[in-house]
């Protein structure tokens, strides 16, 4: 095996079985890399491979390098919120598996994985591509909605980074599965991301953010996905489940396109804080009533819900169906989309169907918003004149 | 290598060369993972490697445990419909490659894997996380239309099953490439299926199954994908070819989203048996006429069929172009949207392209249908003045 | 390790160590699976595994076999075009790295891989399956534009092709990143190609070229995606930037949606040379101004640009903010869509935002193009009466 390739079980360096704590083989492997690894233009990184197996990450692993790949063999994804509401006595399995890892912090700290790189990143150079592959990052135990819950995190990344890579991995029973700052060109695809409290965060800035064909699977207190000062965000082929929810704050000209969403509660795509320019094109949307409970958000705050100017809302397709005892305010017509603010929002070829009469909402601070093709004359209403309406006949 | 990772051609423990029958030799190493692998918490499957190479598959694969990832090193597709046409004397290679297994059941089964356990999914827990990727399934030899064809079955999933992934795999010259029954939250993506009779079927009822980026190529006889009793399905950025064929029965919330769609049949989708509240977007269909014949639908039937209600085909392309002599019956106006019956089925933004005039119907049962910029007058028939048209200009 | 594995570190049949000319050693590697591999049925090709590294390519590769898969472990991206701007002392790496190749030939050759079998197709049968994966191509050193640049030349197969994969690969610094002719099927998705002349680039013909989920990333004078008589491409769900470029001449069926696409120049999708019946759905189109200049277009050519017929434009977001002195020709209104010649064009659900008053334009050779909620009445510029408009209002 070439001396950049580290299996996590068999590489002789280890001073403990990877069972016994897999983060202080992953950070004694990280030292090995460094000692071999010494000049700035000899420093490609590495492989860390988990095989299949059970492990216990008891200290929390430090990746200050780039170009560092720690890969496994599958997200092993068992639903844990499932197991702990049923008689498992006969089961066959169960507890996730394929390289799982078992996030049981010893050390005081909350994540398993802490991205980051001392220095000012001009000075020292952002962490580039570092990726994570097709392993599980299990909490162990948690309660819903996941957050606070166990308040534990799966990846961390807190430096500024450039194309980082997070594929094919499984996150279940985490405060936080995904959080990274200063996201330059990630791409976020096929992962496998339940029962957390939230699936993706995209703190501090970040542009040009790739999220595409995942399970996003969070419970009623935290997001799908939650980005701030983002530019470009592309979220496309998702499927959203639960309580989807995504939120961006001051973002602009991010894509949202061809994703399935579920959600039992409001605020499934939530622009925020001046959020202009996003496109929310041929998405699936579907509100019912199920699992949990939440009075973050009424059925007044639309399930997609606008503050901010120029953005379109094409092409969706948007189903409500919750029975009429759990709809509040009581005896409320349930918000579709909510214009609260901003000028010149474009809603173009929508359909909405509900089980009750469900309604397109202007607020009276909304300026200049087209509703086309996207509401029946009866389920537009309208606080402000300032507004073009083309009813669907 | 760990012993979590088996490579088919290395393992001491195979009673039978792999090349000669890798099915005997991959049902031993999942014997042996059983004899390693005791207890309920500490099962979390294995690896079992393909390396390049032709391999017989003579014996049935019998999958009973979660977490098994049988991964190979290539789809290795190479299209035996042309090699059957051709002179081939002077080819370099005339039949797949990577890791290509030839499914040559001796042993009187026709599935080359079968993902069953025994016993009621809420007593022996659900099928979790199995993964198949990047090999080849091979049916050998088969005449189109594929099915019945030579009957045989790539990879068969019969029990409940959670978040199984099909990924990178080829299928070819299989009457059935995926079956899945009663699927969770499967994804299927980057496969390269063709030459099939069907290439995934999700029997009995499924949820939020995720079929992404695919190669899907079926012949006339078969579907590219099946679904019934389906909620929350996610298609999207699939190119399907040759006999596009999607349909869907009982099936509800399904998104069908940035597809690329070529038949050279009608019923490229069919939403059946009340099927309701679907997405069609973004998507391209081009209806041709070329290789195969078929008497299973005629030019009346609809590009997109429908029967069920308050579905959206938004934003689509559609491009006919049959010679008329093949048009059936004969002189018809080929039917590009049929709306057979149900109520509320929204049409916004569509463009229709024919080399004869094309038309959107709508049949006398349906109600309440919007057709708004999807057809000129001159396409549009309807059958019942129940519907709203705003015709393209 | 199974005798179809290679690790080009460690296989002992190499004549140099893989890191002074891994070139050479891949060569030595597909001669000695010819040696292995004799009859036309016996054929699967072999994996040629790279492990993170630092590797010069002096010699090209020729690759003249089916299913071989060369495969790395991680794109390695680092911006170069950013290091060669930076102050560089402290920075920890200061060249790509992971799976990482330095394009250096010295074999007068201008490509890293050449893929090319001597004989006609049909009589020695197309390259079939080939794989690339995973692994960094790097040209060294270049300057923007990138093209003619260093003239290097990542992957080009030469040879008619079915189902090759591309997949999770990285290109930097490059004239040409990939080119395909006569690709049949090719699946490019996954990949991180940044600061080279053209990223993709489909010659000769092709049919259904899928690409999808990529970041492409190229600078003025080359193309994101060039494709010539291409039949039914699927261009879906890619992050495309800095010039985003996508030149289609004579291509038909092509379907362009769910892209993120952002530039700081015009021509962000030309539809040429009668290019017809193409559907562009659910992107959202950003022009800025910023890094680089070029006279190659000016801002009456359109960010979208049609002369063909039956093209649909439907449900996009396009945002344009160039600051009034960078506006070519000066006090030029921008021209967002147009229509150029053709017949038939259809623009529908789409919206349009400019720092400066923006324009869909349809120019006197034009017919028949359809506008509909796509341009306010003050945004349309026709120069024929052959058309119709339903303005937004």
């Amino acid at each position: 095996m070439a001396d950049t390739v580290y299996d996590v079980t068999t590489w002789p360096g280890a001073s403990v079985d990877a069972r016994t704590d897999i983060g202080r083989v992953v950070n004694e492997i990280i030292a090995d890399i460094k000692t071999r690894q010494t000049t700035q233009n000899t420093r490609p990184g590495a492989v860390v491979y988990i095989p299949p197996g059970h492990y216990d990450l008891k200290t929390r692993v430090v990746v200050d390098i780039g170009f560092l790949t720690v890969k496994g063999s599958g997200h092993g994804f068992l639903s844990e919120a499932i197991r702990d509401e049923s008689v498992t006595d006969s089961w066959v399995e169960t507890q996730p598996g394929a390289s799982h890892i078992r996030v049981v912090n010893t050390d005081g700290h909350k994540e398993a994985f802490l991205v980051q790189r001392t220095g000012a990143p001009a000075t020292v150079g952002r962490l580039g591509s570092v990726v994570f592959q097709d392993f599980c990052l299990d909490g162990v135990a948690s309660t819903k909605p996941y957050t606070p819950g166990n308040t534990k995190t799966g990846i961390s990344v807190q430096s500024d980074n450039d194309a980082f890579r997070i594929e094919g991995m499984g996150f279940v029973y985490l405060e936080h599965a995904i959080v990274v700052k200063g996201a330059d060109a990630p791409s976020i695809t096929n992962n496998f991301i339940a029962e957390c409290g939230s699936c993706i965060e995209l703190t501090g800035a970040s542009q040009v953010a790739k999220v595409t064909n995942n399970f996003l699977i969070s419970a009623w207190a935290g997001h799908s996905l939650f980005a701030e000062n983002a530019e470009g965000l592309h979220f496309s082929g998702n499927t959203v489940l639960w309580a989807a929810n995504l939120t961006l704050r001051n973002s602009h000209r991010a894509s949202i396109t061809s994703n399935k969403l579920l959600s039992n509660f409001p605020s499934m795509v939530a622009l925020l804080d001046g959020s202009s320019e996003n496109l929310i094109s041929a998405n699936h949307f579907r509100r019912v009533h199920g699992d949990g409970s939440s009075t973050r958000y009424d059925d007044l705050y639309g399930l997609v819900h606008i503050e901010g100017g120029n953005n379109a809302v094409t092409a969706n397709h948007f189903s409500y169906d919750v029975p009429p005892a759990n709809i509040t305010p009581a005896g409320a017509a349930p918000t579709i989309i909510l214009v609260r603010s901003g000028a010149a929002n474009f809603l173009s070829g929508n359909w909405l169907v509900g089980n009750v009469p469900v309604k397109v909402v202007l607020d009276a601070s909304s300026t200049g918003t087209r509703v086309l093709h996207s509401a029946l004359a009866s389920q537009l209403t309208a606080y402000t004149t300032d507004h073009a309406f083309v009813a669907t006949p």
